[in-house]
């Protein structure tokens, strides 16, 4: 099975994709345009996108993504993102002056950093930093980076887990051309719009409430080319299956001037 | 009157400055923690900063700046963003191989460049990227930022509005050590936390569409240091002297966990 990630070897997504997948071939994509492309063209088997961070937010470019294409969600993975300080072998904590990363990166270990006294410096990519750095063998630079990314380099960790806030996951979706049908307890990710009007959206979360259906993720964004209107995204508990969630969905479909469901799939645990 | 903000002089935060405060004084600060701090310490007057962004989702970030700190939303405006292509003096759009900038406004040019064959190259900021434009004279990179920042660095500006989307609006919020009573159409913002048990969320949402009170915005944001705990987000339209606010805050208080409001301002328009 081959599937597509955005990043290059050793990014977190790679890591997301074994931890999920288990020992399969990846695909590294420049963009996540290409990792929607290889899917739908067959030249990887599934892709994974991360979809949202503890920390950063929603990843509205993946939500738009999946809307433009026709692509089914058949998973989910939370991913604990650990960030190493790495180095060229030989060297220590005290040699180092600069750190390079992915800015993101960089926001995340800010505390660490000053403390040390190390410089950061933005690179456009966690796993490109390393490689930035082997090509670059400089003594007093560090890449921030994942442990894969340390290891396929052949490169020094001199620090695990070096980032300011330990609750920082990202969640991680599975996406295919088929959809699945899961066995287990399910989740299903959901997109829509409703008329501009009051109480519209509390009329669309009755539709849940009434049949007790489990919200994990409520979230209004203002719509692209319509300034003052809004998508919802909405993820509930339960499975496309379920006579429950058919009829919540049927009745949502009263008031929701768009819908489209992304998706049902086992719940991450 | 003196405004702290995020970045350096000509950053986009600048210009909503100048767009929102009139002829004003501005403080550019390092961080979002600085911008808090400037205007918690009386340093400067006000600060702005920057919330959400219409491609790029909420900035978690300054939410958190916001429970920590004892300041109050006394303001909000809405900035287009239109990104400008910016060279040496005398260059030609043909010259330019490579442009340099914020990677988030590089990512919102990414087909312009594509189309023109320009490489794009990631620094921490996008005025910074003109100023270091400046100081290397290279003839062959461009940089990307506001017309602003062109202007304060006198550099010449090659297009304007290279954005791929033109739909693409930042929403930043006046702080304030003093709360504000608005006399106009009023916005309130506010953040709780709920038990999490079925239809919490909806009980939540009951206190202001019984009241046929507006929301502008809803969002769950898992909650650090608890997963599957969630904070959520909400505007509403309304002032706090509004009676049918209070009642709505006070309806609301019998199911939050915690509930803080951020302030009461004049809504955009």
């Amino acid at each position: 099975m081959k599937i597509a990630f955005q990043g290059e070897h050793g990014a977190y997504s790679e890591q997301a994709v074994f931890d999920y997948f288990g020992d399969v071939e990846t695909l590294p994509c420049e963009t996540f345009d290409l990792v929607f492309d290889s899917v739908t063209s067959g030249k990887a088997d599934k892709g994974l996108i991360p979809i949202e961070n503890s920390l950063a937010g929603s990843i509205h470019q993946n939500y738009d993504l999946l809307l433009r294409h026709n692509l089914h969600i058949v998973g989910e993975y939370l991913l604990r993102v650990r960030h190493c300080l790495i180095s060229m072998p030989g060297m220590k904590k005290e040699d180092i002056k600069k750190a390079i990363s992915h800015p993101q990166a960089l926001g995340q270990c800010a505390n660490y950093l000053r403390n040390l006294n190390i410089k950061p410096e933005t690179v456009y990519d966690t796993a490109g930093s390393v490689k930035m750095l082997k090509e670059s063998g400089a003594r007093d630079t560090a890449a921030i980076a994942s442990k894969r990314a340390a290891e396929i380099y052949e490169m020094q960790i001199l620090e695990e887990g070096i980032e300011d806030n330990s609750e920082n996951f990202t969640r991680f979706l599975a996406i295919s051309t088929e959809p699945t049908v899961p066995k287990e307890e399910a989740k299903t990710s959901i997109v829509f719009t409703l008329k501009n009007q009051p109480g519209s959206l509390f009329k669309a979360m009755s539709v849940f409430a009434l049949r007790d259906i489990d919200l994990t993720k409520i979230e209004s964004r203002p719509l692209q080319g319509k300034p003052w209107e809004y998508l919802f995204y909405i993820d509930f508990i339960g499975s496309l299956q379920d006579e429950n969630a058919k009829r919540a969905l049927e009745h949502l479909g009263e008031y929701a001037l768009t819908l489209r469901v992304l998706g049902s799939y086992p719940r991450f645990k």
